[in-house]
């Protein structure tokens, strides 16, 4: 999927992603890029919401194997089934959420997955402010292929 | 603080629960209960968006720190520092988060923090809908007293 028509996706069926101010910066088969602005997404302190964090690093790691399916002509369903988040250092501005894949784990999940139309896959996301890692998260994703 | 209290500091403070439409149920000592309806949290799949999830479960554990030190007379900055959450059924409709704290560990906590006017403090919720519990969340919050 193009970096556009996955936002357009999100916004369209996901409508939190719409007041988070979330844009998609790069939807590639290895590395996947999220941005949203400090504003919509403010907590008390005026660093961005735990939760807006947490949104975005689970969001960029379903995107990319969400998108990469469609990519390889894999129409699923994505669930997130478990997470684990880190906040090392406030982030205290707009930010972005990078997840990535190497092929090992891709190749691996896609081996069970064209056997048994569904895996499990884990994932790793971080999140970046002013070129910094702030946050680190870790997810695991399951994809149901639809069979016709 | 009150139920009501919660909730307007909540709206005013942090953007993102007015969207998602947050309400708070119940703000006692030990349990904190906080709602929010499918619609605005709706995902592609027609349930709860996990974002969502993540961030009502973390929210309400933080509402139970920053509400009860708020009681206590305790006025601290208080912030998420690491989280693990197991999404173990779908969340279908309308959702609440409810976060306990048992009195050991709240007594542990304070003991701390009055020491140092800083410590962390470990805290559960769980996401229920339709009475069934569907994830279950774990948090470390981290307080820091305000000292004049």
């Amino acid at each position: 999927m193009t970096p556009s028509a996955l936002q357009t996706y999100l916004h369209t069926y996901i409508p939190l992603t719409v007041v988070m101010q979330v844009t998609v910066l790069k939807a590639e088969n290895n590395e996947l890029i999220l941005q949203a602005p400090l504003q919509p997404n403010i907590n008390p302190h005026q660093t961005v919401f735990g939760g807006s964090i947490a949104t975005l690093a689970t969001l960029a790691a379903w995107s990319l194997v969400h998108s990469r399916l469609v990519c390889e002509g894999l129409e699923s369903t994505v669930v997130v089934r478990r997470g684990q988040i880190e906040y090392e250092l406030p982030t205290a501005g707009d930010f972005i959420a990078r997840a990535t894949v190497d092929e090992a784990t891709w190749d691996s999940f896609k081996v069970h997955f064209l056997a048994k139309n569904k895996a499990k896959i884990p994932l790793n996301s971080v999140i970046e402010y002013n070129n910094q890692v702030t946050t680190r998260y870790t997810g695991e994703f399951f994809a149901l292929r639809h069979t016709k």
